[in-house]
């Protein structure tokens, strides 16, 4: 009963991740209210973005050039390199202002039960860059969970030849964190990484 | 530290009702993660959307032509004539395949407090379709709410020249609704509504 380019626009846009049929129409319709520039708009930003928007040869974050804008920036530390599982988690690190070095994003993590092995992950030219860019730490910021944890090892035993410093990001109670209702995992984590108050 | 044009497409896509900032970001990474077809799809159905879809001349319900799929349909009886608030509405009940007459979209309620009259609703035609249509009965099926109830009353008073049936779709307790759980509003509308056992 609806017009047919309608109902495609909300079953495309009910395949978002978490999105369902009700939302996709709704947001059909949204987009069908508001002054056509809108949808003019959206349409062309997922057209650019489609054409426009590459990886970046070097650490393979999102770029609309061969080298993306953090690997050109000559004020970023070429010494520290910090290993990330994607673009969401490199942005998150950014928006903390607290590391002036470089990143690399692996576009995944190994999860042997999923079928992924290094050989899916971006670390063909991980130990190239090490090598000339002459990092002196590698800290590997991946997610404090099993394929994370996988990841980090996996890390430290093909990068140990190397010879560089290698760190992981401290797991832990989080700011604002109440132990009473913190996880087993998480509360494990803490007191095993401890560190010294006097 | 986003390619521009992402930027644009998670800016957007935070601007439909609902969506915050993070899960326009979000989207905008799956659509750049899917095979081009998605976004190329995605694109285009917005695109044909804003061009095709209208609405249509007699209830006002979405079409890609002047006069909809339900209206030009001969099985729909037209002597009934059912007054919704959206094309939401609308759909919904034809979703229950309840309902064999036609529709009138007024594409909104009486919403004092909101600026919204009688003159910002479809309405002009509405008489000339039930005098037209020799229609003999109109269901009012507005919401069950302050604006639903105005815009019911307002019907009631404007169609009663025409000498026609008008109705109004019932309210009270829902399939499944425990009256322990019910707010006192739909209680007291079930109890007034309240019709003969024996």
């Amino acid at each position: 009963m609806l017009p047919p380019a309608l109902d495609k626009l909300a079953t495309l846009l009910a395949r978002l991740p978490g999105v369902g049929k009700r939302s996709g129409l709704r947001w059909a319709f949204y987009i069908l209210e508001q002054p056509a520039s809108y949808g003019q708009g959206l349409a062309q930003a997922i057209s650019e973005t489609l054409t426009h928007v590459k990886f970046c040869n070097e650490c393979h974050h999102l770029s609309e050039t061969e080298v993306c804008g953090i690997c050109r920036d000559p004020a970023r530390r070429t010494g520290e390199l910090c290993v990330v599982e994607s673009v969401a988690d490199l942005l998150a690190l950014e928006r903390t202002g607290s590391f002036r070095g470089r990143f690399h994003v692996l576009h995944g993590a190994i999860a042997p039960l999923k079928g992924i092995g290094p050989g899916q992950l971006r670390l063909a030219n991980l130990a190239e860059r090490i090598r000339r860019d002459e990092v002196r730490e590698v800290i590997v910021a991946t997610s404090a969970d099993v394929e994370g944890d996988a990841t980090a090892l996996y890390l430290a035993k093909t990068l140990a030849p190397l010879g560089i410093a290698l760190s992981r990001i401290a797991t832990g109670v989080p700011t604002g964190g109440e132990l009473e209702y913190l996880d087993d995992h998480t509360l494990s984590r803490a007191l095993a990484g401890r560190t010294r108050l006097g």
